[in-house]
């Protein structure tokens, strides 16, 4: 194990296509890695690839307690307080983070069985229109945003408490096994993972889904027609519809503030084309700037010289427990930057 | 020449992404083609590449006049009026089509002139965010929908008029025009093609517009936790927004239509979420049903054994002139179906 690895075995609880791509790529790297399965067939199907899976929740946990595991919550919204319950139970000790695409429900969980000592959010930017253990791959998270949260340190601060080392020690942990399956760590706090996440990740669901509506209006000869456009715009309408209910009614107050910017766009695009002169100039223009930006800021970027692709986000390296530690994960936070643990 | 080739030469106005493709495509099937291009650099470029092109208009109108070639009108809206007077007076006897997305003004523009006998429309359904010769390139038509009009035949069958036999050749060369290019040709009067354009092509822009401006009003944080959704819901709205315009300033009404079922469906699923109970189970639910819908019928699929993909497009071979042809292109077109020609 050397130093940039997770200093601890890691127990993933839900093999979907985030927490099965997690432990393969984990498993890849020979790091100790086991997780759970819900349904028994696909902890079989698991097992049968030659992974370390169990259909049984209380052993698992107690296994995980034994070893000073690091748990992965990897299930959906609706399942995480019955599971952080049997935590509680079975692994009273160990660090735990998340990978739920809603970060203030979760916490609300942790909060009010005081498990914030020990808890460290995330959640990494790598869904796709697919889902389950079957979908699950390694390298999924290969560049990936991983958000990590850190309400806990910036509250104990505020307070004036020191941060518990332990609770450093798992931020650190969490970091580390992002880097092990080359993802790239941005602090956020959740309230502000929550509004952004409405914006580009939850808005994008409900836009597509209406795109998908209004075009299947049109009939048969509206969908022999459709092309790119259309395509590129509908896709990930194609995602299971309750994973969809579970992100965005979980992040409904954001969700209804983007909805609201974006329907009195919408609106004004209405009006100015239904009037004697129709134009959309207005929405083409702020447009056409807006994806300009956002293609210029985000993701990787290409060296002209270089064929490697390196991060356009910008790099702080830290070491938690260190003087300022907490200003400079705010300071990152603020510049959507992304952090590495030396 | 084969006889599923087009019979005469072909001569392109504007040599844009689609007209500059359609000449790549042409020319390497090494069909008589030539090509007009507005701007004299642009022309050069494509001279220095081996093409026939000039940018002189009256000389290659003349020039198609004396061969009485196809001419295809490829230049946006804005320029398509002035284009058909040069037609008129200098290439006066030749049949012509064009390949603009909207089709409603550009007929209109040809009932004015009194040159509906010798007009086909044509919208192929292979437009990118990219524009212009440089970004043109041979296969781009490989299996799109081309869109052909046939508005004249039939209001020539509903006034117990003959259809003039030159406008059914003129038809049945646009037809094989688009063979060639290995484009299925789809029969789509101007009203229908009109109204579903709006909803599956130029939706689809005003809506990534809409995205791309809500995201970017998160700042740089959202900007950089966008991942594939918000990428692929953004993609369209990197296109020009002068193109954007001229597409659904000069189709308003129908786009205006689209925009009000899509504002209702958002409004409804607003509502639902600022609720005690947030749900968006509605149009979650709808919008998954419709993708799948949409994803089962459109374009092309695999057969099981196969490897060759097919069309899903049911097809109809037909000869413009035989009795009840034009009934036929009806019925295709409520089908979104293809033709050929034999």
């Amino acid at each position: 194990m050397s130093s940039q690895d997770v200093q601890r075995p890691v127990c993933i609880i839900g093999l979907g296509l985030i927490g099965g791509s997690l432990l393969r790529d984990l498993a890849a790297a020979r790091h100790s890695v086991y997780g759970y399965n819900h349904s028994t067939s696909g902890a079989r199907t698991a097992i049968k690839q030659g992974y370390d899976v169990t259909d049984d929740l209380p052993a698992i946990l107690h296994r995980a307690e034994e070893d000073n595991a690091l748990i992965v919550v990897a299930v959906p919204m609706d399942a995480v307080a019955s599971v952080l319950d049997s935590i509680q139970e079975h692994a009273p000790s160990c660090g735990l983070t998340d990978v739920v695409s809603v970060k203030t429900e979760v916490r609300q969980l942790i909060v009010e069985r005081n498990m914030e000592a020990r808890y460290v959010g995330g959640h990494p930017m790598a869904g796709t229109s697919k889902s389950g253990w079957e979908n699950s791959h390694t390298g999924l998270f290969n560049r990936a945003a991983w958000v990590i949260t850190y309400d806990y340190a910036a509250e104990c601060e505020a307070r004036g408490e020191r941060i518990p080392a332990e609770w450093e020690n798992i931020f650190a942990d969490v970091v580390r096994m992002t880097q092990m399956v080359h993802a790239e760590a941005v602090p956020v706090r959740v309230a502000n993972h929550d509004a952004a996440v409405a914006r580009i990740s939850h808005l994008p669901h409900v836009l597509a889904e209406t795109l998908a509506v209004v075009g299947d209006n049109g009939g048969i000869l509206a969908q022999s027609l459709a092309a790119g456009s259309f395509k590129d715009g509908t896709r990930v309408a194609g995602t299971r519809p309750d994973l969809v209910r579970q992100m965005c009614e979980t992040n409904a107050p954001a969700l209804v503030q983007a909805l609201d910017e974006a329907l009195e766009l919408l609106q004004d695009a209405r009006e100015s084309l239904a009037s004697d002169k129709p134009s959309i100039a207005a929405l083409a223009d702020a447009g056409f700037r807006a994806r300009t930006r956002i293609e210029a800021r985000s993701g990787a970027r290409k060296e002209s010289v270089s064929p490697v692709k390196i991060s356009s986000r910008p790099v702080l390296r830290l070491h938690p427990g260190a003087p300022n530690w907490v200003a400079q994960l705010r300071q990152t936070e603020s510049l959507g930057g992304r952090i590495e643990i030396f």
